[in-house]
């Protein structure tokens, strides 16, 4: 699968490059290990919640977590201890303070929220194990867990971190005295820093947010690596304090659950569809990562990413897919056409869009169609079923369809044009038919090569009549009377007795059933010259199920009972012929239908 | 519809009486308007966003508004003004001060939210037009289009808030002093104590949180409310700043974006979903209803309505229903089974499920029962296209099936047993079959009230043959010879010649044809006792479709090709009679797919 073929991956490079020369900010200086990044690092990496990993940049450069372990930390204390325990001893209100506060929740004597350094320390403080090193390895393995690797240490910024660490081990004290954590406080704090000081690159943190975004389950390795009530528990105060004091304009603009870290990543998550991870070590005043906020801001934007605004489910946004070789379009060919479309009709590919088209549904839905770019060529969308489209999803689309036209290929929209939006962004865009059903009659029409919708097919090349010799066509050719037939004339009606068998030689005509009051009816099917109809005149009593109107103007050679029954009688060889051919054909369509039915009701 | 019958209304209506003893808090005193108000009033509404409206108590009981209208005059300041424009008069940060605080945003001289009255004294004072009757209509048109219904002012209540507003109007000149709004204070402060002063109902709150969760359409009158994109801002408000100083644990515990007033109301909102309405007048210390947020916080838990945990679309969940008389199982029964089939299929319905399972998801099922309740017996949920189910949707479900119950009525789940919580909460719950097409053909047997499935059938009985003389039924019967079969026999292979007519008398074939690499095959249909197969046979040469075997033990008659062509020569009345019946039958057969190709395709 070629990756830039998707328009995600069109869209995070041309962040990538939108955004690399940005040289605003300046990297932390408050140990001299994180002063030494490379202000020119950039990463940007998007995790789908299924596991498809979209990534531009320095996504496997290692840097220290540093803050955004908190969340992983916070939800080990809450496997450790209980979402009840944890509460009394971690609030969750955002303090409106910076990250280093001292203040405390004093009404509930406890820290305000688990995303500042004291809450921090407080959920490593509650971190289960006997001794430092046990303690430790359960932190590499949640971590483990939510990226899928092991995260190595970094010696250098763990000493450096230890050593500077003054305003923490204040922290700490002042929790311990105020009986806020308990325990040994130098070993909270050696965990505290080391947790800070393990080694994730943008890739990580992007997977780690899918996790997040997938309920826990970690899409990658298929392994949890949180419990599912705990990850609401992490968003939530992901989305009310990660992000420092800017978490109120986050959540209004950007709106995606997130955690940065004063090494110059972010991680972020929208529930349900995707995991965000990016690295640029240049931090705003706040402490943010400066592209890295602008990154968030402009996928939540372009993508419409924000919480409020995300509903749709992107695993369900296919409803059904099928090709044009086992469902066909209700025009009735001949019997050669349609072992033609046996194989032909494999090229179309119909999928079946439901819902809400948003983001993560029109990011899925290019995913599906590059998927299977090489073995289809007309890929029809079936809008139909679509209550609400996003432009952007619209957008995506778009770049779909300009890949698919540099192979030569088509992106074809069907159904009613009536969710708003559609109607304005396509003028300009693709094909566009007011059904499945009609964009799959004029591709089968395209894969046939039909040229000349008005030509005569005579008796003798009726596929059905091949076994017959000259005479016997002959003969039969005498029996028959040419009726000749206006567009919307009805030429059997429902409910009447079957008492003729009619050729179609040419034009079209309608098989319709009424549907409730409506007058017009639905159509089952259209038949095309070279067909026999009426069939139900050779076999019985049974009255017509079914109205059939002329589609066009044309012409029908009719063989009326009598005539049949005198056939019968002085040649039976013709007879049987027609008897046999009709029952094939009557073999051959039921066979095909349970072929549709199959298709249909995966 | 009875109402009754919906889970929802029975739990809603259990909340109710949970809650109405409790006489905690206190009703506001600030105003002895709202003082008056009787504390034993309790009401609670949940309206969908497609419009169903779930109550109880005295939901149509009028009180003032009060904070409440501050989210909906801010989204009136947001179409009057535009979002930048407004975004520099009024942050969105929580303040983490009191409602009335004099305290502002320094750094960007505006009020910290609109939900604080500062921010919404700003709000009022962007409302556009000329003179304050002009502006007023403009507020009581946006509350109209949000409820349904015009509002009424409560004169009283205004004359009260208008008198003792001090604070307020120390606020607003404040503001004026610090050039946060323009124009003529007195007036804004004459809108603002007017639109705290309009009388609504929880019914109304309700609804109002619908049009906010249905973006910004209201479901019940079709008209649009605010536009799209201002939904969001509104929405980011109530999220973050909506519950006074409750907002952090309101947003960590019940999750929703929400709106409540010093009279007891609240409004939330769950997007996408639904609106909840709310009034008790008693309050707790920070200002909120005591029973409002302990009706909140029941319903997020119980029906996990937590904004980071919601993600399936209700409009989505049922991806397809038909009822039985459309769709047959893939057994093949005889014709007149068949026939009784096509009236009686009609008491099953499939609904078939697919996505998330969670609250919203099961309450639309649960309606969609209802509404069928009349018309149906059997209700077939097809869980096989599920991802995850949430438990609160089997308690959901679980009420339905005593709903069905009680009146004789089933609900019965189709489908593999592998989404992880189905297996725990069902042991005791519903019948379970492994496929829909299980369920259907063991519904259609006890629909059709087969007793004994190892009858015999014998050829007088056969319904093809119904047409032929004693006489002719012998002699057709000396041309055939019995045939045993052992469950597992093939009798026909795919790919041989069609040399042969096969009458089933006793015991059940499959039909299947081979998929992949799968040596088993998929089972295309059974074969009842009173069906012919092997009809390619009748009607020439193309070689066998599919393999047959035995599904049971049994016995077939069979008619050789030489036997067939002897009849043909020797008694063509004979063979006619055989060709005519399985022509019919293909034709029937045929008719019926396509019947439910046009039931699987909507």
């Amino acid at each position: 699968m070629n990756v830039n073929n998707l328009p995600v991956s069109q869209y995070i490079n041309e962040l990538y490059e939108k955004h690399r020369n940005n040289h605003e900010g300046q990297v932390a200086t408050y140990i001299p290990e994180l002063g030494r990044a490379d202000p020119r690092r950039f990463a940007i990496a998007v995790a789908t919640a299924d596991g498809f990993v979209y990534e531009v940049g320095d996504t496997h450069h290692p840097f220290s977590i540093q803050s955004i372990s908190k969340p992983l930390v916070y939800g080990l204390a809450l496997e450790d201890r209980g979402l009840p325990y944890v509460l009394t001893r971690i609030g969750v209100e955002p303090s409106g303070d910076p990250f280093n506060s001292i203040a405390f929740d004093e009404r509930h004597n406890r820290p305000f929220n688990p995303m500042v350094n004291a809450g921090a320390i407080a959920a490593v403080s509650m971190v289960a194990g006997t001794g430092h090193e046990a303690r430790f390895t359960r932190i590499l393995n949640i971590f483990e867990r939510f990226t899928g690797r092991e995260p190595k240490l970094d010696l250098a910024v763990y000493s450096s971190e230890s050593a500077t660490g003054h305003r923490n081990r204040a922290i700490a004290y002042l929790e311990l005295n105020a009986r806020m954590i308990e325990g040994d406080v130098d070993e909270h704090l050696s965990l505290y820093f080391r947790q800070c000081s393990l080694l994730v690159t943008a890739r990580d943190l992007a997977i780690a947010g899918a996790t997040l975004a997938n309920d826990g389950l970690n899409p990658l390795t298929g392994k949890r690596a949180l419990r599912r009530e705990h990850v609401r528990a992490v968003l939530s105060v992901m989305s009310s304090c990660g992000m420092y004091d800017y978490a109120g304009e986050w959540q209004f603009d950007v709106g995606l659950p997130a955690k940065s870290g004063v090494s110059g990543g972010i991680m972020g998550v929208l529930p349900g569809q995707l995991g965000i991870g990016i690295y640029s070590p240049l931090l705003d005043p706040v402490g943010n990562s400066v592209r890295g906020v602008k990154v968030c801001e402009d996928l939540s934007r372009r993508f419409r990413l924000h919480f409020l605004e995300q509903r749709g489910t992107a695993r369900t946004a296919i409803r059904r897919s099928y090709r044009g070789s086992n469902v066909r379009s209700k025009r009735m060919r001949t019997a050669s056409d349609n072992r033609r479309l046996d194989t032909l009709g494999a090229e179309i590919e119909v999928l079946e869009l439901q819902g809400d088209l948003l983001f993560t549904e029109a990011e899925k839905i290019s995913r599906r169609v590059n998927e299977d770019i090489e073995t289809a060529t007309y890929f029809i969308l079936d809008v139909e079923r679509l209550f609400h489209v996003d432009p952007v999803a619209f957008d995506l689309l778009a770049s779909v369809r300009a890949v698919l036209s540099a192979r030569g290929k088509e992106l074809i929209f069907a159904g009613p044009k009536t969710v708003s939006p559609i109607e304005e962004s396509t003028t300009d865009m693709a094909e566009w038919f007011p059904s499945v059903d009609s964009a799959l009659e004029a591709i089968e029409d395209r894969l046939l090569g039909v040229q000349d919708q008005d030509a005569i097919v005579a008796l003798e090349e009726f596929d059905l009549l091949a076994d017959m010799t000259p005479e016997q066509r002959e003969a039969l050719s005498a029996s028959l009377y040419e009726q000749e037939f206006k567009r919307g004339d009805i030429l059997v009606r429902i409910g009447a007795a079957p008492d003729r068998l009619f050729f179609m030689t040419r034009g079209r005509v309608n098989v319709s059933v009424p549907v409730g009051d409506d007058a017009v009816g639905y159509r089952v099917s259209t038949i095309d010259p070279g067909n026999i109809f009426g069939e139900l005149a050779l076999f019985g009593k049974p009255p017509r199920t079914a109205d059939i109107v002329g589609a066009t103007d044309g012409e029908v050679l009719v063989l009326l009972s009598e005539a049949l029954e005198a056939l019968r009688k002085d040649r039976p060889d013709i007879y049987n012929c027609l008897v046999m051919a009709v029952g094939r054909s009557l073999a051959e369509r039921l066979g095909r239908a349970n072929g549709a039915i199959r298709a249909l009701a995966r």
